[in-house]
């Protein structure tokens, strides 16, 4: 009581150096102030703000709960604690959590003594401890899901101070949920329900022991999620020479770009300082499955020193980094990881979605491969996006393709294309194969054709070399096709009406590759994609060309084959006139990452430099590369499936830019009508499980 | 007769090597044969293909005509000619043409045989001259506008053979016009219909006199008219140098950037091999009312041997070119240029365009001086874009623009901002006061920084020695602040928000100097815009800063002000949700040109590569860029006018971009009721006579 006295006056002396006011001594003034300050909250600077921001209106104010204290702290007849109806770890069905005898809650959360196992509770209070498990049982039984619990015991009498439904890792969120399915608490569709997506795609990838220290050096965004541990090397060319050596490493760059794909290939992990969600180093790696950090501004990367310095770190190239894909984080020596988990409640669930699912869901896939793994590891339904240009990467691929560039008239690029024609017929082939009965979107040759060559003078001359050509033609051809901006340059099919040769290569590799596998058995749907339409003129020229071509094909190899001919609709443009392009395209494909680009004028490689800071103030709510926006991208998308289906009303429709993988997006997907969505390969059960979800919340149609 | 059996022999020779048919000899089969040609040309392969791209439907074929023929050949007392009831070059009331004795109409336009002055025909034909010139009288009066007439004297016997509306310059169709009206014969409004805006345009500027041989060496983009002739140079270093010592110079670049506006500025002409009508060379050209040719791929500039070659000519640094903004044509040599025509019939015209103009004409201009051409010369009714940017290129201005780029902190930046103050309140004091009475529009920063340094080695040594600084620390700012699309990066709105100190500068600039003004009694009308907004959070944020400075400006000075706070409408999703921006902005002022790039997704600096073939194949119909698309952009600029007003039906709105200048464009603008359309100086006669034909054709409200 003397201490009591103590801390009073001290508190009273505080009371009064910030506020210059008396603390009063009247209880029921001391309560009445209380609730005020509680109800003044309401109105202070950083509240109004919050409510200006996230656009929160009509409310009068806030509330306040008053009640009275028990104490776990009134000898040791007493005790508090928090515990769980079921393991918040791994789910199993047991009560779980921590206590103290003659303690307050703060004294259990505080860590000044170690609190006891719930468990040992029984033992020393067992009549308390009896009186808990009954309250535990009938809370959950009556919430209907996991519950969180606060308790007192004041001199042997149990209080349950608060219940709210627990958290929970996403091991545990998966088995509870099948698991109380499985005892008649909640039906499939609740279970659906109480696991997120973000969950499903965590436990997809390895993580870091959540238990083992670590100590930050710096923060990017996480671009794909994954755990990973390597040394750390700064160029492409490094990551495999070392690789080949056996090493695992972790690629670090400024940026990266196509000439990079071979070392990003072979790298645990991708590492950058600059771009976002969108940029080239996420959207390859997330398609490859790869843990990857992006935009990590806090890395300055000194590449002529091989090193990089993280707030005040310096860590060179062969030094190890952990990575992880999930929170951003850069650490310096190896973190432990935990691998993949194999959960028998995950493929009870993902048995349900598929079960309950109306909404289909493809993956965006380049190889066979990839195709491969998509369609037998997490049951994607075709492909909706496979990217013909990352067939030209790689060692042999890559040669006839620079060759094409480089040609000087249409002759020399039709020698080089048909160098290309095989190559590209057997990638068709096998992801064909890999997704028999299924539907195949193939998308044109869409990047500009600068990026196929090298930009440095030491590549430069090396090409020279290997081809036999003159190394200043080379850079002069790489100066011609130089652009100030090149997304919005010469590329997707302004490329193919320049070059009607490359169209008709690619159309020939595609219908060969179909009547190849179909004599085989193969149940084969192509459906071929033209990127970046802006006008209904260019669609019409480039479908001809198509069209010819395929008939022709068909005609030679005497295999009847039913075929579609599509296209992007990315370009804000390309939406706005959706009726007059539905009347010629048999399917739209969104593309609303160049769409995303082109309505915000935001260049994804380029945002690092404010987008962090406006997503940081709530001038943007989310990350417009990660989550679609509804407000205004949205409005293009809605426009252009209404204006498609309004003149052909069976057009297919999908999404295929990354925000097919997105939780929020998928669900805009499903509300206005797309036929299917399209991801990456790792992200097709969390596509699965969120349109699940869409349908669960709000039925269509 | 003899002579005519051997063509006739020779003719039939020819029919059948080229159809494998014979001639018929019956006059009916002949005639028959004939009329199916003509019906036939209906199908064939161009006409197919001229009608899909210009989307002529529902018609039903072509007419043919059968007319007896009469022989203007048939002796010296036959003739032929072709006269206008008007002289077609200057527009004076008088019969003007030529003729031949004894000829038909293909010998006068075949050049064979000189032809005579029609005035001769009254000494050789006095009956037929008599009665030509009563048809010609009659004729135009009939058709009320001068008349091309085709004649022919058979045996003494007059025979008018085709009367149709004769073609004119641009002087003569003023004069026509405007003496059509003072003779009763058409209305003011139907001689405003007659002249078309671009013979206006023509007018405004020097031509290359049409009679003397011009040899073209290479054809581009004609991107702002005029005639020039000087010495080439290929920096605009050197055309300063050469401008000093009294050279008149042409600064021929592959393209040009901010940097070179010095060069720019004092140069007669300048050409680029890259670019379209929106590239920067283009913009600034036509701001300066200068002559500019762009993306004239034909020459092929090398720098390094300071020469360019254009078709196999090679023209080196000093040798004197002639370029033809109009055409768009180069040529070696000095060509005779004739000046700017004085007519006094232009400025009855105009006279009559401002009485009857229901629509606002404002003019885009940086500088004092601009603003008092585009005033007193052209009769802007304000300005509707100041680009403050431009004020800080020149010798003293980009001093302390560039030691705020390269600040390392907030206060670092405050002190060279400090510096920027005075100079930007100066120059708007001086545009203020060439207004006086009318709005002005200010726009605030809006490139990326990295426009302001220098970007190649050599520059940025010597601007590291003149300000004291490391080199390597310049070139590493340089390197920071390099973005892969720039166009889409750090610019606009997105700078004040990450550098709200420059926003404050500038809206202290501006009030500071309108307070000074109306000190002075200059009715000044400010009206603050913030660029490239896409969502409003961030037009709150830049508005909020805006108003609090400019509050305690106002307080500061005593003088009470009104002025505007708006936005540009130049990002598509500004666009769709124009309402929302509605509610906080007062204006709506929309860029087109950005819009444009990011609505087709079209680099302007980029386009050169596949536009000119997009518009030679019909593709596109015009160059967007030139003129603005109105199934696509026009879809945008529609919407965020008609949101707009939604929500605040007096928001006031216009358009700034290159199509305010656009006689197409600018009738789109009226149509859709904007209030002002806004254009470099040189083209506000053009815009109000086209916004004055809008009226006309289709009156609004």
């Amino acid at each position: 009581a003397e201490g009591l006295q103590k801390v009073v006056k001290r508190y009273k002396v505080l009371v009064k150096e910030k506020t210059g006011g008396e603390f009063p001594d009247d209880p029921r003034d001391q309560l009445r102030r209380s609730i005020m300050a509680v109800l003044s909250s309401w109105n202070n600077d950083r509240a109004i703000k919050y409510r200006r921001i996230n656009r929160i209106e009509g409310l009068r104010g806030t509330a306040v709960n008053v009640q009275a204290m028990v104490f776990g702290n009134s000898g040791s007849n007493s005790s508090t604690g928090v515990c769980f109806t079921r393991n918040c770890e791994n789910g199993v069905k047991e009560i779980y959590g921590d206590y103290l005898i003659n303690a307050q809650g703060e004294d259990v959360v505080a860590g000044i003594r170690t609190p006891k196992h719930i468990g040992e509770l029984e033992a020393e209070m067992p009549k308390n401890y009896k009186e808990i498990a009954k309250f535990l049982a009938d809370l959950e039984k009556h919430y209907r899901d996991m519950q969180d619990i606060e308790f007192t015991v004041e001199d042997g009498k149990t209080f349950i101070l608060q219940t709210r439904t627990g958290k929970r890792t996403p091991r545990a969120a998966v088995v509870i949920a099948v698991e109380m399915v499985e005892e008649g608490l909640i039906t499939k569709e609740e279970a659906i329900k109480r696991v997120s997506p973000a969950q499903i795609d965590i436990l997809l990838h390895p993580t870091f022991d959540p238990k083992a220290p670590r100590k930050p050096i710096a923060k990017g965004i996480p671009a794909s999620p994954g755990a990973v541990v390597g040394e750390v090397v700064f160029s492409a060319e490094d990551a495999e020479k070392r690789v080949q050596e056996d090493a695992k490493v972790i690629l670090v760059r400024k940026e990266t770009s196509p000439e990079d794909i071979g070392g990003m290939n072979v790298a645990e992990g991708i590492l950058t300082a600059v771009g976002g969600k969108a940029s080239h180093a996420a959207l390859v790696a997330r398609g490859m499955g790869k843990c990857c950090v992006v935009g990590c501004g806090e890395i300055a990367i000194d590449y002529a020193a091989a090193q990089f310095t993280a707030n005040g770190t310096v860590v060179k190239a062969g030094d190890v980094i952990s990575v992880d894909g999930t929170s951003g984080e850069v650490m310096v020596g190896a973190l432990p990881t935990i691998e993949e988990q194999n959960i028998a409640q995950y493929d009870i669930l993902m048995g349900w979605v598929d079960e309950l699912r109306t909404m289909k869901v493809r993956t965006n896939a380049d190889t066979p491969e990839d195709a491969e793994i998509a369609r037998k590891k997490f049951g994607a339904e075709g492909i909706g996006l496979c990217r013909t240009e990352h067939m030209f990467f790689g060692e042999e691929k890559i040669a006839p393709m620079r060759e094409m560039i480089l040609a000087d008239d249409t002759a020399a690029r039709e020698v080089a294309l048909a160098k290309l024609l095989p190559i590209q017929r057997k990638d068709f082939e096998g992801i064909f194969t890999a997704m028999n009965g299924y539907p195949v979107t193939v998308r044109l040759l869409d990047p500009p054709l600068h990026e196929f060559l090298p930009h440095d003078e030491k590549s430069q001359r090396e090409l020279a070399a290997e081809i036999g050509m003159d190394a200043k033609a080379i850079a002069d051809k790489v100066a011609s096709l130089h652009e100030m901006n090149p997304m919005l340059g010469h590329r997707g099919c302004r490329l193919g009406i320049t070059y009607p040769e490359i169209i008709r290569m690619q159309a020939r590799a595609i219908m060969e590759a179909a009547c190849n596998v179909k004599a085989k058995g193969v149940d084969v749907l192509p459906e071929i994609m033209v990127p970046l339409i802006g006008t209904l003129a260019e669609f019409s020229i480039t479908r001809a060309i198509i069209v010819d071509v395929c008939t022709k094909v068909i005609e030679e190899k005497k295999q009847p084959l039913d075929y579609l001919v599509g296209t992007m609709i990315e370009i804000p443009r390309a939406a706005l006139i959706a009726d007059q392009i539905a009347k010629e395209a048999q399917f739209f494909s969104f593309g609303t990452n160049d769409m995303t680009q082109m309505t915000f004028g935001y260049s994804r490689d380029d945002i690092g430099s404010f987008l962090p800071h406006y997503v940081a103030e709530g001038i943007l709510k989310v990350d417009p590369f990660q989550t679609l926006d509804v407000d205004g991208v949205g409005q293009l998308v809605r426009m252009g499936t209404e204006r498609g289906r309004g003149v052909r009303s069976d057009l297919k429709i999908g999404i295929c830019g990354e925000h097919g993988g997105d939780p929020d997006s998928v669900k805009f997907c499903y509300s206005i009508g797309m036929d299917y969505v399209s991801c990456s390969p790792y992200r097709v059960p969390v596509a699965k499980l969120a349109v699940t979800q869409a349908a669960l919340e709000s039925p269509r149609g």
